[in-house]
């Protein structure tokens, strides 16, 4: 049901408080020193200065940051740089001082000597044998992936059409509203105690306990509201760890906030990476074979960029009918800053080359790009290649529903437009996961509802709610089954101290696990309350009906008893102590195996996209004018935020196709900052429209998957697309810019003209 | 087992947050004007110059104040006054501003006209049938007791020895180290949120709910540190709701912390009574008829002061094999400052009525007054009169204990000295509570145990520790249980939001009922732990010990799992969620009837004191010069604890019994600061002994009441036993100062010399 935000009263009245509106008494304010050089050996660091500018309490340096090395998978990262920096940005020091003023200008004063090394700035000088290794002892792959199933060279034997070629894809910067932001405490035991803009607390206390060296329990995170993740906030940036260190060597409370720069450098961008695919179809479009290579770039440490490349290795191989799949994938350390999650993990690269690729041969077979997606897609019941169980799938419907909506029938036939502003239409279809059984062996989800006296209804989680709706999706799951007014329902924010351990807002889960745990959760509620209700109305339970805050005799409406209650009374009375229930679900899912074999998410959601664009071939500037979104959410449990959500993934995916592009000079980011990094603006961006597509997954809470993560990936091939259909050259390097655009018609043009 | 408080640490080393430590951004100070009359009409108040104050961002009067009264049970009382003062000290207006020097500023430019309208200042003034009503429409009488059981009439009509007398016991002041203390705020969905110095964090929920008019959801209260509250914090104080009124008219945090003189005149002083005893006794001693009238005053507001009087009236007929009692109370409005509860909750009054009746009856009589007690008291199984099932009792070993301990039989009968200082020794019996169902009809406690990933324990419960040894006694039992570090297991804050409702810290429920609840989630806890184990290291729960933090199988211990691993397995795996769990615990006590017949708590505890005072006969200066308090506390959970809080209940009944007085010129207190109001400083106490009775209650946490409450109702019948021993003067009106001794002393001695 199309519902308000449960948090934006709050926010729109300015009375959210983010980590960076908290004043603690005694608080001080942190600041970082980065390093300028990709790759520098510290030779000496001079901290008398800044530490007698009167009003500084601690510069802290490597000496004084813990043995315990960090980082999502592999701990190869110091909390402060020890001896050695590897990329520009790299945190070298940490102030904390009374005011953010006086700590910007303490780092002023700290004297760095720096050793220039030699710095690795592209993944084919890192994969050179002779490069030397960023990390001390190993070489500059971080990892490897390899996997084949069925025979892929019969396939390719069989293909009647077989294409290669390769995609280049950038490095997004998250982008949210906030930066990164922590306050750090200590608790009256010494606990150290971390609000924070986090999607997953939980995670972060992990990291933070191992790297600081404290037991998990020792340290307790309460998620601030956060204006935005998109990936970036979850456990793969240093200020959380950097602000526990200042609070820790202070014993004061330390506000570690990002300004914008710092954010653009602190921040992880998604994951670069170039793919080389090759793909053999029959004359119908059938898929017979399918060759992935994949060079990524994790940068200077790995985080979760390798899990991010799993996923553009893997997962599009599950949305087709491939009878025979092969992939290498590389991931390799550079001197640039480090690469990471971003929302659709993996799959925005993926889905960019498989999209263009289906396009390209589909126009080589005289076929549909649309005919194609649908004869080799998936159906509900199908089990994939790699063992995942499609419960269900809207693929065909939103493919449909979005090339409708766009006019794709008769805009691709029509006849081009022969002026400078050409137009043409394109689209994409993609797969997310609702879930991934990845962390540890559980993708599970707890729920506490607790009902108060007053017969309002209060929510205990650990997911995090960073902007995209998890508080208003579990409110309306919990409201929806106790028939309560949504404003009967609060959600309290996730605190690890108080909250059941949960994952985190990350691949497209809370809706599934949280969702469906709050569902479990709420049921049991319903059923404490007609027990009690039967005990008192002396009826049986399945003479009683839960309706509008109360329970009646269904045949005696006038014989109830409120919710409040019947809450109430649970509490005073013999033998009460109030209605406390908890629901856990964890999906029947199944880990990889060794073999990259299983059946990773409980549920699998499907976009597909059409997007009209016009090129002006003076300019080589590409507008989109038209964008349609399908998004197969299973069940649109708010279409308002599904749209919301779809919208904003639409605009990401243009700034990423068209717009956004970080800036190196010598390894150096040069516009770290919103006037030189070009996200889209509202000038930029059509009126976006967009439709849901209800498969209804037997897994998901009333049917409904993760929703709107799908609805960036299918963007940048839509508009490559849409762009050769215009104008007939085919971009494959991100982003599309004008200067790619002029330089292809210009290649178009000479190579007509020598054909000529 | 002997165990430092848990919360020392952080309290010596400064690091607790009390409410008074608390910052809150934008946090104003508040201050409250009172009336410097005990019985005024407010004519008019004019806040215009007080608003003008720079800095002042509020100045609330009776008008600004919600409709709702408030009061424990009449809701009688105004947040800030309407129209008229009762009492010296009411609030009359409060002030939140940007500094406190600035509110109490701003007091001062409040202009108030008061009609002083005459005053009622004693209970006798205010029973006469002439005498005005306090509030409107009603006489002066607050409550009224009255209920006889078995003939009384038979029972004088059968004695060998009848007396009667009158004794009268002052107010006393909590004395608490921190004075009362909140720091109000609303949260960014707008709730009001209380960080707040308590007892009982549900009842102020309950109450600043209903009084400001706000759904109970919409109230958080929170438990700050808490500097002690001996009842005189449970939910009779005006400081959460004027912080509360304050935070929700300027839309900012307010703190409003009492300085001692406010304190000393907001905070409920204990109930002042007149108790007329009369007691027909056998020549053995035997009881058989007890008629106790009782004079009791509330002040303008009767708060618990009903139910102090209540305790007054019927609890010690518990204590004995009473065949016949009757009682008659009463308690009085006057425009005195409101009385109510206080460590021993009326107890203490009527304890030093009946333990000094004895003594005289027993002296008449020619019997010990221990053989007294010993014959009439109710042993472990009996009921007594009013229905209570004594479970346990140590009465009779409390009892040989101390007067052993005090070397009673041999200074009793020793040759009083004839010099300036005369000897004397007391002791005195009495009985509690270990619980009392009378807040609706619950008295239990629920308890959640969270184990977390490293093998440590977080306890979530609404139970307040103000310093008592709440939080040690439930770290220590689920310590014991889980067979862990004490350090390994953290108590949460009390919290409304996210704890379990819980009754609060008052009648020395919290052992009992806490503790209960405490052992169920713990052994919950245990089978989930053993279960886990079970099925990890393939062997039968039977099979299995848990023990110093791991679980094994007994007969192989190298077969082991760490309790950290195995709460981390139940996490991370297929059907996790982690170990969460809920024990609650109601006692199976039955409510009074109408008649006043029931079995209020779930055990009864007992403690005797034997005294050495030395009496100055030239100054009237008594001593104490050596006390041995017994207490039975079932079991003593944390011996050290239990000495602490019995030396702390000794100290504050020397200080009520001979230093402690409230004066008052006309309803106006004179003496609010601890220069002139002389609480028992460190010369004025001996060392203190005492020891411990382990009656091992059925209903206890491995036996356990109740402890240490019960220790502070003996002192003051003992003292004044001791006084009468040393020099044959009997004071039966508290204090016993040195002018009272003086006065009786002369009076004995014109009467020796008129009967001579």
């Amino acid at each position: 049901m199309d519902t308000p935000q449960v948090t934006a009263k709050a926010k729109v009245l300015g009375r959210a408080i983010y980590a960076g509106d908290l004043k603690l008494a005694g608080m001080l304010h942190g600041k970082v020193l980065r390093s300028p050089y990709p790759h520098a050996r510290i030779a000496r660091i001079d901290t008398t200065e800044a530490r007698a500018l009167p009003g500084v309490k601690a510069v802290l340096t490597g000496e004084d940051a813990p043995a315990n090395l960090w980082g999502a998978h592999h701990k190869e990262r110091a909390v402060l740089a020890k001896g050695v920096v590897r990329y520009c940005g790299e945190e070298v020091a940490a102030v904390a001082a009374v005011s953010e003023e006086i700590a910007r200008d303490a780092l002023d004063l700290i004297r760095v000597e720096y050793e220039e090394l030699p710095a690795i700035l592209t993944p084919e000088e890192a994969m050179d044998e002779e490069a030397f290794g960023i990390h001390p002892g190993r070489n500059n792959v971080a990892q490897h992936i390899q996997f084949e199933r069925g025979d892929v060279e019969a396939g390719f034997a069989a293909a009647d059409l077989i294409h290669e070629a390769t995609y280049t894809t950038h490095s997004q910067y998250p982008g949210y509203m906030e930066p990164m932001a922590t306050v750090a405490s200590l608790d009256p035991d010494g606990r150290l105690v971390l609000y924070t803009s986090t999607q997953a607390v939980n995670l972060v206390r992990m990291q933070v306990a191992m790297t600081l060296g404290l037991p998990i329990s020792h340290v307790r995170v309460i998620q601030a509201a956060t204006g935005g993740g998109f990936g970036g906030k979850i456990v793969e940036d240093d200020n959380q760890l950097l602000a526990g260190l200042l609070a820790l060597h202070t014993r004061r409370p330390v506000r570690l906030v990002n300004n914008r720069l710092e954010d653009f450098q602190a921040a992880c961008a998604s994951v670069p990476e170039r793919i080389t695919l090759k793909l053999g179809m029959l004359k119908d479009g059938c898929i017979v074979a399918k060759q992935v290579r994949i060079i990524a770039e994790c940068g200077a440490y790995a985080g979760l960029a390798g899990d991010v490349m799993h996923v553009s290795a893997m997962r599009s191989d599950n949305m087709h009918r491939n009878p025979n799949v092969r992939s290498e994938a590389t991931l390799y350390y550079t001197n640039n800053p480090p690469r990471g999650a971003f929302r659709g993990f993996g799959g925005t690269q993926m889905q960019f080359a498989l999209n263009s690729h289906i396009h390209t041969m589909a126009e080589k077979l005289g076929l549909d790009p649309v005919q194609v997606h649908k004869l080799n897609a998936l159906k509900a019941g199908d089990v994939s290649i790699h063992g995942w169980h499609i419960g269900s799938t809207g693929l065909l419907e939103c493919i449909d529903m979005a090339t409708e909506a766009i006019g794709w029938a008769s805009k691709r036939q029509r006849v081009k437009a022969s002026g400078i502003k050409r137009r043409g239409v394109g689209m994409a279809a993609a797969m997310h996961v609702s879930g991934n059984r990845t962390i540890g062996n559980w993708d599970g989800s707890t729920l506490v509802i607790k009902i108060n006296e007053d017969g309002r209804v209060f929510l205990i989680s650990g997911e995090c709610d960073m902007g995209q709706g998890a508080s208003t999706m579990l409110s309306q799951i919990v409201a929806h089954e106790l028939d309560l007014p949504l404003a009967d329902i609060h959600v309290l924010a996730p605190d690890t101290d108080v909250a059941p351990v949960a994952v985190g807002t990350l691949a497209s889960r809370v809706t599934m696990s949280g969702g469906n745990a709050a569902i479990i959760a709420a049921r049991k509620a319903r059923q404490e309350l007609l027990s009690l209700a039967a005990e008192r109305l002396g009826a049986p339970h399945d003479a009683l009906t839960l309706k509008g805050g109360a329970v009646y005799v269904s045949a005696e409406p006038e014989r109830r008893s409120t919710v409040a209650e019947l809450a109430r009374q649970h509490i005073w009375r013999h033998g009460g102590g109030g209605i406390q229930v908890a629901g856990t679900w964890d999906p029947k899912t199944v880990m990889h195996d060794d073999k990259l074999y299983g059946n990773i998410a409980a549920a699998y959601s499907y976009a597909a996209q059409a997007v009209e664009v016009e090129v002006d071939i003076e300019t080589g500037q590409v507008s989109v004018i038209d964008s349609y979104v399908a998004d197969d959410c299973g069940k649109a449990l708010n279409p308002t935020a599904i749209h919301g959500q779809t919208n904003g993934a639409t605009v990401q995916a243009i700034g990423w196709t068209l717009y956004e592009q970080l800036h190196y000079e010598g390894g150096r980011l040069a516009n770290g900052n919103f006037a030189d990094y070009n996200m889209a603006t509202a000038d930029a961006v059509p009126m976006l429209r967009g439709g849901l597509v209800e498969s209804n997954d037997p897994n998901g809470p009333y049917g409904a998957k993760g929703a709107s993560e799908t609805a960036i990936l299918p963007g940048a091939p839509a508009i490559a697309n849409a762009v050769y259909d215009a104008i007939g050259v085919r971009i494959t390097d991100l982003p599309i810019t004008p200067e790619k655009v002029l330089a292809a018609l210009r290649d178009k043009q000479q190579q007509g003209a020598s054909h000529a």
